[in-house]
């Protein structure tokens, strides 16, 4: 038995793993492995490779998982799905850890059409609950990411954006069931009183409330979770707006902000710039054969020819068509204060909304899809990669352009890149900028530099005062480093707490910087 | 040194405390600690007393207090300012506790505008924040509680329920600083990188986010947070329902359902029956002399006479007129669906708030009173006390009728206490069913009455699926004893934690029954 974890699981775990296991559910081929490395990573690079895949399909199954792992000092790096492309995919942080796979565990377990609820388990994708959800006939809507193929339950621990209104925070996940590192398992919230009727509809526990612990952590393995629903409107009207200047982003995310707080617009916003847009529209080639950043005069023209502005925001209204007739005009009447800006869209009743055309008129619509998957491909061919740098910032024109300034000259200035950006305001008072390093997966040279430039963005962000939400595995822990207020101490707290809860660290270490004692003492070493 | 924790403590922690802080700072005389006793138990219970009082004014002041806990093995019970009456008020849960009251750290550090939030210390009461608010000129609005001499940190740390749109959930807190029972101190979310610009915009920490963890604890010590304020809208408009039938109920919450549902009605409304609301508008002599509860007829009479049928819901509408307008058809003809149902209000602008009549209308306009204190006075004088029994619920008609019937039996029935209810939906889903046990303090026979039909109410409603979200000091660990799924995989979970961060068990012992590892020995051998 191994007294430290072991960076490569032994055969005698294999063995135990194979024991707890059905045949099937424990692969460790070479090619097998390959489907659960970075999809963006250059293929020679094997800095983040598993060394087995486990694919439990029960709960109980996973309790045994985890007890053969901390009797072998094994360390299992969990995913839902795994697509958690942009920050590393499937991936595991620590060289050689077991991925503990979830996809196996996809059964909706419940929709409550009265109080507007599903439950799901972690192999559940947004495509699989929304099939759910039509087959019952359920008058309910999903609020859903851009793309479908993610698990509703790994977004949600990534504390990942969806752009229906329940898109906000945390408002969609009500009581989880989890499998501690001991191998324990616990129900959150209500669900901690057996039999329980509020469970998936109140969101807090008698005493402290553990949820959001289990996001973006490495505290536990989540094995259900309550998502709510909402009911389908009278009226869905997917809303554009163009802008024709650059400069013209302070005043459309301050006019924004003021929709938003006061709840004219309650969904969760995109915003993006030309060259984004343009990736998804079509490839780089046609527009510009330079190797430097493209220059603004021909971004203007794409801008013009594309139709799509220099910022175009996607969004919409739900509700009482009145209601949706009130907004609109109010909204349209404050956009267009700014010269030449424009707001259109169009009503549809909620049973019309698979069939429209534009995949966003879809995405804010709840109806999964995987159309926007095609920006990757800016560069040329289908080997696109990108990584998500996202930090988080007031929704203020003064910070909106701040940002921009910052991001944009690094970008363009020490990766070479072109600009491509994508701003999410994730509630009434924040946006997240998401600096799309869109990169040639098979050009090492250029995939190295945007990795390089995206530590150096993390720091410079840093010293600005916007910091990461979320944090590629390549500089997990760079970006935990930023958040040193008082000799880090929120590092600390999570460490005395993770030290507490899983002493032999064996679930996800390194997940957003945590790491288990022992191999904190180690990585000090040396 | 004391090795384990002392109820008592002793002179030496004494001139320890004094030396820490200001002359005024510490509290020992019998005088001065009378008032931090629960105010509603019999004056000779003396089961929650503290020993002593510390009131620090600054952040230095309680981490050096921390400090000196932790050396001398003092148990500090930590409020805000301690207006949690029906659940204990001031007083700790273990006798001889320190109480440490931060009613002196009652600094508005921050209002912003632009994005519509306050930062505020835990002594700052819902009357200060308002004022400050006023006093600024801000045209927003603080979402409040019926009394408004609570604190605003103390009420969200206990789940507390507030009344306007920011009302449910835990929506409108945003980011924290905490001492830590080290005397350590950390802030959450972005506010755990220095400088960050997003500390009360955004709810999330890059990694767990810890402040849900601090809600109904012992974790540690909160002495700043944000608190989300709402842009004043155009037209405010409070509501009243009224229905005449006992059995109107499940009708209510179906139809409420459903517009809470839809956003219709996006504030936190409260619905009364008839003996509770006769209790906030007369005392019982008048209406009936018997010692049993009041039978139906009466209360069918009081009904009528107070003009408040057997159930009144207050709530309320905030918007553009428009909407305002057409929401309040809406509602009028859902309810009125119901034979005999009335809805009805008026729409006012937010200037005229203050000055309105009704208490109701000026809490769900925000404007902070004292005036549902009355309440407590049923059972004559000024010397009624009540009990904060509070199980969640579906928000369903079923669930609605199951609550009601179970807790009205056993109140009426094994208290011999009149069933004064009000139903509060703490969101589109859940809502909690307060039975006030409204009892006259001075009576000891039946206070103690009380008390023992709360430990029954406790106990029976888990039989039948509903869990306290809070609870008073004489029934903690009774309530948390009820959500013992899985052998209590919730308790031990939230005790290794405490054991973690506190292994001294210094800070609120017993809080939700966590008690730190020491005294959980202690109290299974004894």
């Amino acid at each position: 038995m191994a007294t430290v974890l072991s960076s490569q699981v032994s055969e005698l775990a294999l063995d135990a793993f194979r024991a707890a296991l059905p045949a099937d559910a424990v692969l460790t081929g070479e090619d097998e492995l390959r489907d659960f490395r970075d999809p963006f990573a250059f293929p020679t690079w094997d800095d983040y490779t598993a060394s087995a895949v486990l694919m439990p399909q029960t709960v109980e199954e996973i309790q045994q998982v985890v007890r053969v792992a901390n009797e072998h000092k094994v360390p299992l790096w969990t995913h839902s799905t795994g697509m958690n492309n942009g920050y590393g995919g499937p991936a595991p942080r620590l060289k050689g850890s077991v991925i503990l796979s979830l996809r196996r565990m996809n059964r909706v377990l419940e929709i409550n059409e009265e109080s507007a609820y599903a439950v799901v388990e972690p192999g559940v994708r947004w495509f699989d609950l929304y099939d759910a959800v039509q087959a019952g006939g359920h008058k309910l809507m999903v609020s859903i990411p851009d793309l479908g193929w993610g698990s509703v339950i790994g977004n949600y621990l990534e504390n990942g954006a969806t752009y229906l209104p329940y898109g906000s925070d945390m408002s969609a996940q009500c009581g989880m069931e989890v499998v501690l590192p001991n191998g324990d398992l616990m129900r959150t919230g209500m669900g901690a009183m057996p039999g329980n009727r509020a469970w998936h509809v109140y969101k807090r526990s008698l005493g402290p409330t553990p949820d959001q612990l289990f996001m973006q952590s490495n505290y536990g393995i989540v094995t259900k979770m309550g998502v709510w629903l909402m009911p389908e409107p009278e009226c869905y009207m997917p809303l554009w707006l163009r802008v024709w200047n650059e400069d013209d982003l302070p005043a459309l995310m301050e006019t924004l902000r003021r929709l938003m707080l006061d709840r004219t617009i309650d969904n969760v916003p995109q915003i993006w710039n030309t060259v984004a847009m343009a990736s998804v529209l079509s490839t780089r080639a046609p527009w510009y054969q330079g190797a430097e950043p493209i220059p603004d005069e021909v971004i203007d023209g794409m801008a013009r020819e594309l139709e799509v502005g220099r910022w175009l925001m996607r969004f919409a209204l739900y509700g009482d068509e009145a209601v949706v007739d009130h907004r609109f005009r109010k909204i349209k009447e404050a956009f267009e204060q700014i010269p030449g800006a424009e707001v259109w869209g169009q009503k549809h009743a909620p049973a019309a909304i698979p069939a429209l055309e534009h995949p966003f008129d879809r995405v804010q619509g709840g109806a999964p899809n995987l159309e926007l998957n095609q920006m990757t491909g800016w560069y040329g061919g289908e080997e696109g990669g990108h990584i998500g740098f996202s930090p988080v910032a007031p929704l203020t024109g003064r910070d909106a352009v701040a940002v921009r300034d910052l991001l944009r000259g690094l970008v363009e200035k020490k990766a070479g890149l072109d600009y491509a950006a994508v701003l999410i305001p994730i509630n009434a008072r924040s946006f997240i900028h998401v600096p799309m390093a869109i990169f040639d997966t098979k050009d090492e040279a250029q995939s190295r530099r945007a990795y390089d430039t995206s530590k150096l963005l993390v720091q410079e962000a840093a010293k600005h005062g916007y910091g990461e939400y979320r944090a590629h595995l390549d500089f997990m822990d760079l970006a935990t480093d930023q958040y040193s207020f008082n000799d880090h101490a929120y590092r600390r707290f999570a460490e005395t707490i993770k030290d507490a809860l899983d002493p032999n660290g064996i679930l996800s270490p390194g997940k957003q910087g945590i790491w288990p004692r022992a191999l904190r003492e180690a990585r000090q070493q040396g």
